[in-house]
């Protein structure tokens, strides 16, 4: 049983209820069997907080009642995953508009249009083309095989495992705890003093950390520059 | 008398010696005075590093002979000003090239054409133009008129005056420099952390206070994020 705020590791492989097709999934086997894999995501158990809302409803709603190691299978309805389908987000537009545009139509082909909707080649027929904007998933039941394979409890873990978010892909910040715990020291590594959205990161990092660590916490980033760091 | 890396303060005036226009100021009423007056320029007394070459080479080189709040009037050649005038950067262009640039040319327009070059069009006449790709005030001997108004001398001073450069116009960053001088702790104000350049102009600034003011120092920058900052 978890609660609100609680950081846990999660293994799921996701399906569409009706088809059996593999969705989702954060298992690297499942996802190169099913065709799915993509070289850059980073497989393995996935951090979720709970009451974050970066999951499914009925994904995460379904967490709170697992214990650590128990795996479980769940079935999302659409209410609880990528909302009803919507038969009038299938839109008609003519050969010769969808061609002006660059796109040379046929079933099943995704399409992105220059006003940025995103949707999905239906058919083809008779100088019309039939595109469907609602999500891929959208009116799906889907069901999960879900698994907790580890939760962290310890304050310092769960900072670690936010830098780990924030900055993934570039060296990694250090921070240090006060022992009262009312000041977070992170020391940013020189290498990424000048990345583009480094102010994005930092605050995005701090914002997590205050509101799912330690309430009233100071983040304090500190920044070195020396006399080498200047002449590179 | 001064020496390389002394900052220091000039007032100055400066005129073609030929025509006795004034062609920069940093005497507000002198510029007005001229009609050369720039809303967007900060006049009074400005800081000069010596050995930074941000001044033409005759201007800086002449302030290592002059004592504090004395007055003189220096000349200096194109050699040590804007270069010699070189004849062959006066382009001929037809009337019809200059208009496809969206340009309708007269005697003393300035133009920037759009692979960036920037000149002045000399005259018109029989179809085609002539510009003048030197600078304005190449060739010219100028005459200034300078006085250093005020020296830094103590490392505290020199550091604000830095931040003052680099954080022109923003709210303006802290500084407490240690006992011995072997660190600096600049304090970001929250106001600026999401400024679109703050890496730049902590870069910037780090570098000067190292070229120029103390050379083994640690840079530290501190930005601390609060709930307050986070909630805004």
């Amino acid at each position: 049983m978890f609660k609100d705020k609680d950081f846990i590791y999660i293994n799921y492989t996701g399906k569409d209820k009706n088809t059996q097709e593999i969705i989702d999934t954060t298992v690297e086997e499942e996802a190169k069997k099913a065709n799915i894999y993509n070289e850059g995501r980073k497989y393995g158990p996935q951090l979720v907080i709970l009451g974050e809302h970066r999951l499914i409803k009925g994904l995460e709603e379904s967490l709170y009642n697992l214990n650590l190691d128990e795996e479980k299978e769940i079935e999302v309805t659409p209410d609880n995953a990528y909302g009803p389908r919507d038969p009038s987000k299938v839109k008609v537009m003519s050969l010769g508009e969808v061609r002006k545009q660059g796109i040379t139509p046929y079933p099943g082909l995704p399409v992105r249009f220059s006003d940025g909707s995103v949707g999905i080649i239906k058919s083809v027929s008779g100088g019309r083309v039939y595109i469907d904007l609602n999500h891929p998933l959208a009116g799906k039941t889907l069901v999960y095989k879900v698994k907790v394979v580890k939760q962290l409890v310890d304050d310092k873990e769960k900072i670690d495992a936010l830098i780990e978010r924030w900055f993934s892909g570039v060296e990694k910040p250090t921070a240090q705890l006060s022992e009262d715990k009312k000041t977070l020291k992170i020391t940013i590594p020189e290498k990424i003093f000048m990345l583009e959205d480094i102010q994005s990161r930092k605050l995005l990092l701090a914002r997590d950390i205050l509101k799912y660590v330690i309430d009233e916490i100071s983040v304090v980033y500190e920044e070195v520059f020396t006399k080498s760091v200047i002449s590179q």
